[in-house]
């Protein structure tokens, strides 16, 4: 027979490395660091019945070990400095090689200022190296075996995933870098375009952290949370295309000019529209001055017709605006201001 | 003893397992897709000793499959849709089951147009879905093992190989997509101060299609390619800060004024410097009005002492303002232009 049609769906391995490997290949289903390192860490504690997975990184121009774990049931994630030199790890990261201590309290190697700072208790530990070819990205600490104590053949299991967690970890690195380098950019241009309206010093860095604060307090997240800082960091953007003699007016604006001032959230949706993947974040700052009354601009939608990162911006940016001073008046008290905001 | 010291780096694995895991690790080693894909095709053509290998990719909104293959010794991709129904692909993607057809000419599900367009003669195949969990990504294809034929034991690795294989390509189409957003913003950036001079209509596009060229020609690669191309677009990026009467002026500036004009590689360093993944694109930009013969600004730099990448923003700058046309003056043709650039 020429063709072979396999009768179930995909084919049978032993339970053990059916398991490790879709395992590993949980490292990779994010690009983010801490997500990443939350699933590592699981997945070692799993694999190995261990009480708790510390990771230590070694970047490329830092001369120290920096430290990650999670603790149980929480979600925050510890960031510590260690000397290169230090303990345990500072030998697996020196000789580049795995190393077992059954019982630290035996060990002069064991450096104990990191169970003082955590308040964790290390009995066993097994640390490898993290690395892939030459490059040396830091070292794993399997702590506290539950069931008895570490052994060689365990080190096969830390050998085979070693290279999955410089990896994962390099990778997410490299993605944080270019979305830093995306944030920075519009930042730069949002306050590049800010200084030349002279009242809104501050604004733009305002608005991105009000927003990103009250998109959380109103359940949003992961990348709708991210929409919130972006547009709360664009939302002005706009009026790169609004004539300098009528942004620095120092007087108040004609009507005429007033119209023109408007259509800055048209500018804005102009700028943005080429790139595809703006798409959910220009409804977010087209609408940012409608008013849940329907007296607002450019269509003069009303209540829940207004996109919820709009109604977000909106809130954020006339509370940090009634906050500020004005040539013709001062800043309003955060009550009156509060008050005055949700009356709007 | 409680102290067990590995004496050899690592342990030993077989040979087999350890070369395998460490194949599958090379496709995390990028985030481009050209690059995974490259990997991907070479290291299962080699596994499997087959003669090609070709990946089909379902992207979430489309209904086809696009299909990649690389010519060996040939750094070319060939991407061609394939209709989802169409051939033992379309059988895989749709049953999300793996299938060996050891003798296409006598199969029916075969599909011919594929060699038809690729000139490629295709005799065995073993086909297998890329998949993780519920969610399918495409199929990959091992087309003409070179000793005698695909067996039901050849499946196990592309068991094992199939979620790797997924996340790589899904992780570098992520990484892709926040580059292209980072590109997009930029770009549509640089478009709005454009806007702002009157004169300038298309050059932002035209200085970063040209930098990118220009830097290929002289042996630039990878980042640095990348680096010329931002530069190119961003390099007028500090007219954001110049008045607009003084960028709008439809007649000669003034000394003075033309101090202010200056100032934009000043205002674009500004502008960029709080972004560190931007310190190898800073110098292009704030250089590029330097000359060789030292007669430029901001600091009259001369020759060599020039960034590289600035005198090729530099050239391609001054060749794009000669080609268009000035209320003073026309455009001047192909030949003169590329004359006077070169003299200066």
């Amino acid at each position: 027979m020429e063709v072979q049609v396999l009768s179930r769906p995909f084919l049978k391995m032993t339970i053990f490395k059916k398991s490790l490997i879709y395992k590993i290949a949980g490292f990779f289903i994010s690009l983010e660091t801490k997500e990443i390192l939350k699933r590592i860490t699981e997945t070692l504690e799993e694999i190995f019945n261990a009480e708790r997975v510390s990771i230590f990184r070694k970047k490329e121009d830092r001369n120290y070990l920096e430290f990650y774990t999670f603790s149980r049931g929480e979600d925050e994630l510890k960031k510590i400095k260690i000397e290169l030199s230090k303990g345990i790890v500072g030998w697996v990261y020196k000789n580049n090689r795995p190393l077992i201590v059954n019982d630290v309290s035996k060990s002069k190697m064991f450096y104990k200022g990191v169970d003082e700072l955590t308040g964790f208790k290390t009995n066993s530990i097994l640390a490898f190296p993290l690395g892939l070819k030459k490059r040396r990205y830091g070292v794993v600490e399997i702590i506290n075996k539950k069931d008895g104590k570490f052994k060689r053949k365990d080190l096969k299991i830390c050998e085979l995933i070693s290279p999955f967690v410089a990896i994962a970890l390099e990778n997410a690195a490299l993605f944080e870098k270019i979305e830093e380098m995306f944030f920075g950019m519009i930042r730069s241009f949002a306050k590049a375009v800010e200084a030349k309206d002279p009242y809104t010093s501050g604004h733009v860095e305002r608005v991105e952290n009000l927003s990103y604060l009250l998109a959380k307090k109103v359940g949003l997240k992961g990348n709708e949370l991210k929409n919130a800082k972006i547009a709360g960091i664009l939302h002005d953007i706009g009026k790169i295309g609004i004539p300098d003699e009528i942004l620095k007016k120092p007087k108040k604006l004609t009507k005429e000019e007033y119209e023109i001032i408007k259509k800055h959230v048209l500018y804005a949706k102009e700028i943005l529209e080429p790139i595809s993947e703006m798409k959910d974040i220009i409804p977010a700052i087209y609408y940012h001055h409608e008013r849940y009354d329907g007296k607002g601009y450019p269509e003069g939608k009303k209540g829940e017709e207004i996109p919820l990162l709009a109604r977000i911006i909106s809130i954020v940016d006339a509370f940090d605006a009634m906050a500020s001073d004005r040539p013709y008046r001062k800043a309003l008290s955060a009550k009156k201001n509060t008050k005055r905001v949700f009356k709007k």
